[in-house]
């Protein structure tokens, strides 16, 4: 590595892709050769990195020859059929999809929890949802003190969670309200699915589409990632996703039963104020707590509003806010690259 | 009443005042005679009602004279001036501020829910808070069925529950943002609150103001008000209430706990269909589920996305949705005034 690792970026015209160049700068991540990748309809285009210009190139089997890392942010489509396409040229995929993350052979990871995991790769390792992530980044110390019990999620979602253009339709539907012009909604909440909802001055209970139990693809999503990343298949975990007019940063009002009785939101502060990740932002009188607005371009997760349940002893409220295109994405696929290199897997 | 009622309103120029009028006029609610007060700022301004002009008049302990149903909308410190002032004069008051809602003397009714407790009362009858109303209108079916034992809310709040000036400061701020303009927050949160914070494309955890154990007053009124109106002192309920850039219709991401296991997702919402007041909005396959953005100027309360808890059989989550300045506010209130009529409490 004295030359620096050869990383592959795929979709890195994306929402997402954009944010994990960013990321790999300001983390001034040891990137020797970097390969910008994409589908033929970006091929050519030229993007910026560390102050010199890249050229897109379309995204073949063979255009992972030589490559260390590979982050992975172009669809669960192009992971399926490239990743292991990466894995037997001798690259390490760090896939941002949800195409492997379920794979039992697939580690699925948040630095913060269960970085170990990584030492059992096969090749790919999985980045998890970005609602997700943040919520295990921050009831992780929890559970390591405490021991936890359930999970039970609200969650107030932002919009470039459905990719760049539901951000611009999110933009334009807001003018036309204000301007009291008709619209046609389009892409949210599911581009592929039936309907389109207005989504500006809206809240729409659907991220992604519906499982036969009810539950929404996204919510059995937080569900079954949150229990494989703690490796607790016996935890209590629902959740109900809901996308909002943000257009960056995920908020989610979570209540949890511990397993210990008798902790005082106090030792809940003071553990988060101190958990690796995790700012606290948790003063009431003043006013202090997480927002979407505040959080944007931040890597850490920020949490507030922690208080007791009045009628379980074991029982917190809390709110937890992060950047979804960082911690929730981009940054965490940098900090998993990041690992890989602590822990001596990629050298 | 072979001339009608004589109706005076409290606050006809506020938001909720001004949908008081409207309600009325829609239910051909027995009016004979308009009583239209405020402070002294509106007097002398007129309202249309039933395509006549009113005349506001500044509201005085006399303004009550020969009132039979006064209306109050227009804040709390009014009403703990006024409210006993009408009352002395022998009118019923019907008040939609938080001044009495606790008051053990005053019945707190959602007439789905408790119309049998304005029997009781001693002139002044109180109109719960918004999400407080539609979360019990569409919970006491199931009570009544099969018990309830313990109830979580995630509110998603729209800016009308704050008033007028709420909403001007959303359509103002998002267009500020649009065109990449400064602006200062100014009412949202708590108009009277020390910070202030930007309300467009965001999302704020705080409602009304902060208590000592942590919860705001808002999530508190949820959970004492709740209580009061069910006559369930021991019922567990908690809340977290949150703002969004939605102008009206209050959405709640409500998971609950019954008395009795075995109880089916169809059953559940069988029991809704055919429920008073309530909308089953319910089939996920077709993408059907309540939104803020279709319940604006409708009375009922719509309930979807109900599905059983994964791991507690006697667990259930549900989104409910209703515009909260009728079913929260002034379509309460008038229908309120209509259960009284209705009872023979006004004659």
């Amino acid at each position: 590595m004295a030359n620096g690792l050869h990383v592959a970026v795929v979709g890195a015209t994306g929402a997402v892709g954009q944010q994990m160049l960013k990321t790999l700068e300001e983390r001034q991540f040891p990137v020797g050769q970097l390969t910008l990748l994409s589908s033929a309809r970006s091929a050519g285009k030229t993007l910026q990195f560390n102050g010199k210009e890249v050229v897109i190139q379309e995204a073949t089997p063979d255009s992972f020859k030589g490559v260390d890392i590979a982050l992975f942010s172009a669809g669960g489509s192009i992971s399926k059929a490239l990743a292991p396409e990466a894995v037997k040229r001798g690259a390490i995929v760090v896939d941002n999809t949800s195409a492997f993350r379920m794979d039992e052979n697939v580690p699925l990871v948040v630095p913060e929890v269960n970085e170990e995991d990584l030492k059992a790769h096969n090749g790919i390792i999985a980045n998890p949802n970005c609602s997700t992530i943040q919520m295990v980044a921050a009831l992780e110390p929890l559970r390591q003190s405490y021991g936890l019990k359930k999970v039970l999620v609200s969650t107030y979602q932002a919009v470039s969670g459905a990719g760049a253009a539901a951000i611009n339709e999110l933009k334009e539907q807001s003018q036309a309200i204000l301007d009291e012009k008709e619209f046609t909604p389009e892409i949210l909440p599911v581009g592929s699915d039936k309907k389109h909802y207005q989504i500006a001055f809206n809240a729409i209970p659907q991220i992604d589409k519906f499982q036969d139990n009810g539950f929404t693809f996204e919510e059995m999503k937080m569900i079954n990632e949150t229990k494989k990343i703690m490796h607790m298949p016996e935890l209590q975990v629902a959740a109900t996703c809901v996308r909002l007019p943000v257009v960056t940063g995920h908020s989610e009002s979570v209540y949890i039963e511990l397993e210990q009785s008798g902790v005082t939101v106090q030792e809940v502060k003071q553990l988060l104020a101190q958990a690796p990740g995790i700012v606290l932002q948790d003063d009431p009188e003043n006013q202090v707590y997480p927002m979407p607005a505040d959080c944007v371009g931040k890597r850490d997760v920020f949490v507030g509003r922690i208080r007791k349940d009045l009628d379980n002893d074991k029982g917190f409220h809390m709110w937890i806010v992060s950047d979804n295109l960082l911690k929730g994405a981009a940054w965490n696929s940098v900090q998993i690259a990041e690992s890989l290199i602590k822990l001596g897997i990629v050298k």
